[in-house]
């Protein structure tokens, strides 16, 4: 493998073998880790699990290589550090390393392996950076394991609900966060007590990439994008419309009470808003799913008494969350009169928006413009490790490289000349001097 | 049980005791009916099985203690005749014996016992009607047995084609329908051969009294209904909408090609083309149903790539299925341009309408107001044997009968006031002169 990167996109003072130090090494631990938690078809690495740990391992052993400062906390989240010139600031690079089950390589791994590539291309140039980096490895992200979000940053921060340790069930065994953690050598009671290694004073950003989930990137044909905030949501999964079975062929129209028809009506009032809140400027995704009419009660010649669906919206700005779940109230409220049916939208759940950090979105740019790249700002429309960062009061920013397939599955398709565009960047951004870092504000 | 038969409402000649035996005998035969078929919930009467068999059984001894000329045809259709003064034509009254599994007790078993009543009223008047009045008691109307309409009439009328015999199976037993009809003692060999009892030029109509499917007698306060004609239809049973999966929150409007969306959309579509038809007067009835997206490959949090649904779409009117048909062919063709994804309808199948003779609509409506009955005129959307009559040539009538919450249930619920009603107005229509029926035409 030999990969071009141009000296002018590191400055005069960097060698070509250094930039390809970091590129190599990366290319190693993606076949590593692929070889070593494949799960035919793609990779699974279960949290706190078989998968997660050998992946732990893989990188741990990188660490060691490089020479990083390791050190592993409470809820076994690992982090290695390169000392900076300056080591009263930190910069923490990283994302999780768990998958989904027959999941793809790299949701996840490629900010952990960019954090370690930009940490081998320092060591290669046998410089220091002007502050410590970190790379930080995040556990239990992917909330088909444990049904709760953001277990990883959240004990890195030290802010989880102690409750969830014995309430949170993985979906495999049954056995609770707090068993896995015992079972893996960490140390729940230490969780529950808040410990943290990190010290939030000293955090002056946390840095997420990420291949982008959507193809905003491929759209638009570049390779990286700047995430302004990640989206936040509401969620109805398990509504239902409730209408009245009868006879498709001998009820006439205005005696029928559809629920097939009335929640197409709802679905097209709702498209129909969210065409007007786009033309508005609003930021919003609105997604009607698991639409099912009743196999048992209903078949072909009858009218549907009933469908259950999923809603799923999501927006950058808390305001405009509140203002399409009113509208999106009123209009089913609407829509039942109409048809005299009646919605039931059972249990609510949602998420709050995230902010990246404007400064630190201004300095990446700044890094990717001085690296010759192309970018664009997008939203994240998924939930990532950031979010809990920048709602902890971190500055916070993602990096988007671009993909193809979406996540969660074995056919995501990074090319590898994007990831090295990506470290081209961080690395340029990493040699950001000391005080052009925002001071953290806690 | 008394049921009060004013003497104005069947003519001067009849006494109350003759009116009351005729109700009698049906309210012994339904309770008769029901505990010998009974499948709790409801009555299963299998097609060509035991059910159907103790129905026929039933029947057939009601037949003998009325003194009727009793015969079965080649496929087990059963003709209880009373002879006429005038013994050149026959009306044939009648439907279907068969019930779908835990189904309810009048869906086709009323049409039969209204043919009995009738005549039990005649005997107990100690008259002949004018013409040669039988009952018909048919096989295997419910589809849910065998696959394929109208059985029953077909073999009655000779007009069966043979491959059914070999191809349609049972769907409970897996075999050919020559076999069960040879299981219970008949001649499919024969009914090959076409075989039939009826003398189609002799028989001046069939007449088959039925309980409403749909609430339209309900919602207009009317015990009694006269069809104008039996909807034919068009469907798609295993439509299928095909979009690309994507992820919920990281797919931007413009990129997705969301299948529920588009589905939503040609469903209104089509429901705005249905409202313009009402006004302009056609009759047509459209419903989507089956309504489902794959559970293998979507989830919450993901724009469906796909969906399956059925359409069935039914008309009095030949010309307006066709204008139906073309035009949703061209709102999936709009849909798939303008949302990205692709409809395959997959196969179609359909029906004849059939129209009602208007001359017998006329005479049942004099019957009615004669008897002093309300009625109004309504198509009927479900399928019935009366179909394959009118196509067959012969002039057909059928007279729905108020019913609550639509048939294949157990919770079918006719007034068996609403029964004598009927009872009223067909024993009043079969005194009508020999004169004053129609000639057939074939």
């Amino acid at each position: 493998m030999t990969i071009d990167l141009s000296a002018t996109q590191l400055g005069p003072t960097w060698g070509v073998s250094e930039r390809e130090a970091g590129a190599a090494l990366a290319k190693r631990l993606f076949v590593q880790l692929e070889e070593e938690t494949r799960d035919s078809p793609g990779v699974t690495r279960t949290a706190f699990g078989e998968g997660e740990r050998r992946a732990y391992a893989i990188i741990e052993e990188a660490g060691s290589a490089l020479g990083l400062e390791q050190a592993s906390d409470a809820a076994g989240n690992l982090f290695l550090k390169l000392p900076g010139l300056d080591r009263s600031k930190t910069i923490l690079i990283g994302s999780h390393l768990d998958s989904v089950p027959h999941g793809g390589n790299y949701d996840g791994a490629a900010g952990v392996i960019l954090g370690l590539a930009v940490q081998a291309t320092f060591r290669a140039a046998d410089r220091q950076p002007p502050i410590d980096l970190c790379t930080i490895c995040l556990r239990a992200e992917e909330s088909c394991w444990f049904p709760h979000s953001y277990i990883g940053s959240k004990t890195a921060l030290g802010v989880l609900d102690p409750a969830v340790l014995e309430e949170t069930r993985r979906t495999d065994t049954g056995n609770s966060l707090g068993d896995h953690m015992r079972m893996e050598g960490f140390d729940p009671e230490a969780v529950r007590r808040g410990a943290s290694l990190i010290d939030q004073r000293q955090t002056v950003a946390y840095i997420e990439p990420h291949i982008e989930q959507g193809d905003v990137l491929l759209a638009n044909d570049v390779p990286l994008g700047v995430v302004t905030g990640i989206r936040g949501s509401f969620r109805y999964r398990e509504a239902c419309c409730v209408g009245v079975y009868a006879h498709s062929g001998a009820t006439p129209r205005d005696l029928r009470r559809d629920a097939v028809l009335a929640t197409a009506d709802l679905i097209m009032r709702t498209d129909r808003l969210w065409t007007d809140l786009l033309a508005e400027g609003h930021d919003v995704v609105i997604t009607f799913g698991m639409l099912n009419t009743d196999h048992a009660q209903h078949s072909f010649s009858k009218v549907a008494g009933k469908t259950s669906f999923c809603v799923d919206v999501r927006s950058q700005s808390t305001a405009t969350l509140s203002l399409v779940e009113a509208e999106f109230l009123r209009l089913s409220e609407a829509v039942a009169q109409d048809r005299g049916v009646r919605f039931a939208l059972g249990a609510r759940s949602g998420s709050m928006p995230a902010q990246m950090s404007p400064v630190l979105a201004g300095l990446l740019r700044g890094a990717l413009r001085r690296s010759g790249l192309q970018q664009i700002d997008l939203a994240s429309g998924a939930g990532h490790d950031a979010a809990t960062f920048a709602l902890a009061g971190i500055p916070t920013a993602m990096l988007f490289i671009r993909n193809r397939n979406g996540s969660h599955n074995p056919q995501e398709e990074m090319d590898f000349g994007d990831f090295v565009s990506a470290l081209t960047a961080m690395t340029e951004l990493m040699r950001t001097p000391a005080k052009s870092w925002p001071r953290n504000t806690l």
